[in-house]
């Protein structure tokens, strides 16, 4: 007795897990839905929270405030990233902004074909405009560019599953392993930073195991 | 009345900061040589200790040991990115290894011709055959293998100067902004991380400024 056994063909994906207060997560955002759809990898968004992820390693800001020379470092690298990767970029005047409601936004639509745009335009706000990202209005006026229904959409972000779906995705990042942002998750591997996203999207295409 | 003003055509140079206990350095020891002379690039070898760079930040160890889920993340990003570069890597059971009297023995070499060979034995020591490195035995056995005369080199790597010069790089790296390794200067600019190696020495064999 032979019993029908499932595809392997299952289609190639890799999840994006980010936070919009995260300088390195911005290259990602804006590079990743043109770099993975050349390799026909789809894209499952993972909106989460940086802050608690980093509060239980003991830091209560972002690293890149605790240690000095690793923050001036990193602003140094930002330029030059950007510039090989031809996106824009100002430094911002606050770091790290606070992230929460568009991060709520982006859960209500991570399974809209809007989903890349918004994202890119809340980095865009935050990391090449330099205005800040949290307010309603902030993320009305992004939405509203977008030609989305703001008022509808910022009050369903607010709604208590919405609220929750973040603690649960900030939660399951932690329970994999996740330390920081950008991390990919490709055929059960987890890659970390903007550095490892064309290795995580070969891996989710197909590439062989290491 | 004129001058006589320097050439700029100096020649072009990386500065590669590196400790024989930091794993990513071992990706860029086994590789810069041969990388950077591709590009007619010279190496200033900057042996240094991580440790008090560490503490300094407030480690007492790794910040790979401290954190565990980047500890875990990192020894499966170490096979991965050995396996990219085609350097051999076994994780070593002991880590970070402690790494003072190879370190002095390569400032005894630093301006050798047999420093790279040197540096690469030992690091394949640690990261490939997962043996200790810290002890004159173990040092001696390296260079025996590669024809140096051991017992001379090991009696002027414990001389006064070159225990001065091992705390002087130390604390010439710490000035610089060093907050890890590898590090490499070229052209006055900080490039951290096996990463970055590339970058780097693009940068310095006359790439245009970011």
């Amino acid at each position: 007795m032979t019993e029908l056994t499932q595809s392997s063909d299952v289609p190639a994906q890799i999840e994006f897990w980010f936070d919009f207060g995260s300088n390195y997560s911005h290259i990602s955002a804006m590079r990743i839905e043109q770099t993975a759809a050349k390799r026909g990898v789809s894209i499952i968004w993972k909106p989460f929270l940086l802050g608690p992820i980093f509060k239980a390693l003991g830091w209560d800001t972002s690293p890149f405030v605790i240690y000095e020379a690793m923050g001036a470092y990193m602003w140094k690298d930002m330029v030059r990233q950007c510039a090989k990767y031809g996106v824009p970029w100002r430094q911002p005047s606050a770091f790290p902004r606070l992230s929460v409601l568009p991060l709520r936004v982006a859960l209500v639509g991570v399974d809209r074909p809007w989903i890349g745009d918004y994202c890119r335009a809340i980095m865009r706000r935050n990391f090449v405009e330099d205005r800040d990202i949290h307010t309603p209005e902030a993320v009305g006026e992004v939405l509203g560019a977008l030609g989305l229904p703001a008022g509808d959409l910022i009050a369903r972000a607010q709604s208590e599953p919405v609220k929750l779906k973040l603690r649960e995705n900030t939660g399951a990042a932690q329970t994999l392993g996740v330390f920081g942002a950008p991390t990919f998750f490709a055929r059960g591997e987890m890659f970390w930073g903007n550095d490892r996203l064309d290795d995580a999207l070969d891996f989710a295409a197909g590439a062989p195991d290491f």
